[in-house]
């Protein structure tokens, strides 16, 4: 949703470089509202409206536009004005902006980046996507455990600006291993005994994420923790960075919504679904529609082959729909609940047995309620079936189909995790496709044997 | 996942009373870790243990119990002891562990605790769930305007145990209205002129959210702005709570977990999947699965309207299954990206003619899509039609059914929203449902059609 309301006041600023107006655009709003009001004005008007403001508050500014037009601005905007304000950013944000820049342009743009950020750029880069430290920044306070309450917060106070919080201080030794944590709120506590070293006033029980491990395990750790950030060690237990909240919650929401379209069959969009063309959200559906096509012709191959057998019971094609989408539902049912407690660590692949047991007993209740209802509401409107044999098929079918999706369902996210593979990739139309296939299976074998008898 | 490793041991320390033990598991370990590993023990046993701890870390641990043990110890220990530990608690926690607790023994807990904290947990449990309201913790920093910063200082210094978050300090005026808002990170930088007036040191630039917001509002702005904590004003403006970011990240992951479940029609869940008892989940699920079930009747009858024309071309059967399911995978697809945009705020209703007019164009490109791999696997395995127009028949269908169902997932929950309902609420299974009625009903007339040509 682009705000329009502002556009063509601040293109008139613009035009009478109107220098008071453009400053207290820029000054007299939250900044996150200043980036808002500028959506939709170009890569080089941004950066103009952008030039009436401190640097720290441009920067600010600028850590609030989307993620496209801060890549748009750096790569279009001039070379040495781009290095300063990178080398403003924390780590872990300019690592994210330039990940997509254009190749030459990154080249020269790290040429002109001090030494320090350079290397922690390229060092930064290395960890896999979805690794604690591909989401970690390098801007904690780390205090040697031998300094007093004062010498500490003379530390913080003199250099507040440069930190991502400074409401944790991490106590390390002389080979930087993390030795505890102090919160501001313990300094503030302890400030009446300025002189007591940070050894003795911090917390040893200090809860870590390995810089290899999965966002996954981040997640879980903060959201049970209820931390404002996590420290993050090497392998050498070293501390090498934090995660603070707020990349958690955004980790959150775009995981949340990465599986919401997982689950319907749909990769996830790199932009918003508006600003996703069309031709690119097409080919994101159109490749998995494709293959769950592929695996709806098995159903139609084997409804082939029963085809004899449903030219002479005409009337078992009707339920056709209502067996399979009954067994589809079910399964859905079961690999969602299977792969949200997989996902927030309330279950492992080792209850297994336990999973399947329960899935199994549900199957059995909902297929016989299904059954139950199906088969009354089909007396009541069709009217009574010829024969108690040919009665029983579409209800059995139904026990049978429920029970055979809720195990599945369950079984298919399990089997992917136990094979080192992400629950979540069997998503709702796979489930529900090989629900297909099972369940028009198991109805014609059920009609054989009944009409058979 | 019961971490079982510590149960033999501590329920020995408890037989022996083993006092210096049950303090050390009290205390060596970072409080969740201690919740954690008494997972297990009975509500007593749990607080025997606990009873070796400081107050403060006995309140520290018990808030990472989880929620249904904490209110099983409320309900079963000692009254005066349990009011004492309510009382510490914070006024969000309070308010959510004190809503289920039976009625007599939740008088009896009132009762006894101070006037001012029950007078707040009535004020506060008066908020409909769902609302900034019943979110918000009452623990905040306001400090008067006219204060400097020293005196600022020596306030959060002394009551630092109090508070929520010590990092914000809201400046309200005589009435309590939010003025302004001071960084604990700017009061440390402003500590080199301690007599400055607050007033001069705040930022007034402040973004709010109103007690009857709704929880999403909540959740889109705090992930916007990465703040620590948001104020929450009532209508005439005054500064009531603070919602903090561990309750938006809780907020944000249950709202993912309890989404995807009513995506596959499964009533969110009380409890985790696994303590969540067989029968009340099967109620769960069962009671949409029966109202499914009902839709899933309406393709039935419709099929047994059109069953002369199926006697006569028995051919067409074997595609029921494929038709069906592309028209429910494209909807569920639109349902499902229009869903996540409109909650996560990228898209609104005012939007809806662009978004109709996209899956307009995609369904056509997916359509076309699927019918020429459909049609050219069908004609490769089951080899080449009797006709032209019989060959026409699946592709025209799958075209037709896919744009469809593009144009109505996207449609439903649009619908929903203007009306005042949850877009959610149009699951994926209720969408898969409707194209499957359309579907049969497409595929029976375009077969009409082009035989009868």
């Amino acid at each position: 949703m682009v705000n329009t309301l502002f556009l063509p006041e601040l293109r008139e600023m613009l035009a009478d470089n109107n220098v008071a107006e453009l400053q207290e655009f820029c000054e007299a709003l939250h900044p996150a509202r200043t980036a808002d009001f500028m959506d939709g004005l170009e890569p080089a008007e941004i950066w103009r409206v952008l030039a009436h403001t401190s640097e720290s508050n441009r920067v600010t500014v600028f850590e609030y536009l989307p993620l496209e037009m801060q890549q748009q601005i750096i790569e279009t905007q001039d070379l040495d004005e781009m290095a300063g304000l990178v080398s403003q950013l924390t780590s872990d944000e300019r690592v994210d902006i330039l990940q997509d820049i254009d190749q030459t342009r990154l080249a020269s743009l790290l040429q002109r980046l001090p030494v320090k950020i350079r290397r922690e750029v390229l060092r930064l880069s290395q960890y896999p996507e979805g690794t604690a430290g591909s989401l970690m920044a390098t801007e904690f306070v780390a205090v040697p455990e031998h300094l007093t309450i004062r010498q500490a917060i003379d530390e913080i106070a003199r250099q507040a600006d440069h930190y991502e919080t400074i409401y944790y201080l991490f106590i390390v030794d002389d080979d930087d291993h993390l030795r505890g944590i102090v919160t501001a709120r313990d300094l503030m506590r302890g400030m009446r005994q300025p002189d007591t070293p940070m050894s003795e006033l911090m917390n040893t029980a200090v809860i870590t994420v390995n810089v290899l491990d999965d966002q996954q395990d981040v997640v879980n750790k903060v959201a049970k923790l209820d931390v404002l950030a996590i420290p993050v060690i090497d392998q050498e237990r070293r501390l090498v960075g934090i995660i603070t909240h707020d990349d958690v919650i955004d980790l959150v929401r775009d995981e949340a919504t990465d599986d919401a379209l997982r689950s319907v069959a749909v990769e996830p969009l790199e932009d918003t679904y508006l600003r996703t063309p069309v031709l690119e959200l097409s080919w994101k559906r159109g490749v998995w529609l494709a293959v769950l096509l592929c695996f709806a012709l098995i159903p139609a191959f084997s409804l082939k082959h029963y085809e004899t057998r449903l030219n002479e019971w005409a009337w078992l094609i009707a339920f056709i729909p209502l067996i399979i989408s009954s067994g589809g539902n079910s399964g859905n049912q079961s690999a969602t609940l299977v792969i949200t407690a997989l996902s927030q660590g309330h279950a492992s692949g080792s209850d297994w047995l336990k999973i399947v047991l329960r899935e199994l007993c549900m199957g059995l209740l909902l297929g016989v309620l299904l059954a139950v209802i199906g088969t009354a509401i089909s007396i009541l409107v069709i009217g009574g079936p010829e024969s108690f044999a040919q009665a029983m098929i579409v209800p059995v079918t139904l026990v049978l189909v429920v029970m055979c999706g809720a195990v599945l369902g369950a079984a298919l996210p399990l089997i992917f995790r136990s094979l080192g593979l992400d629950p979540a990739l069997m998503s709702n139309p796979f489930v529900a496709g090989i629900c297909d296939i099972l369940g028009i299976v198991i109805y014609m074998n059920v009609a054989g044997l009944m009409i058979g008898l």
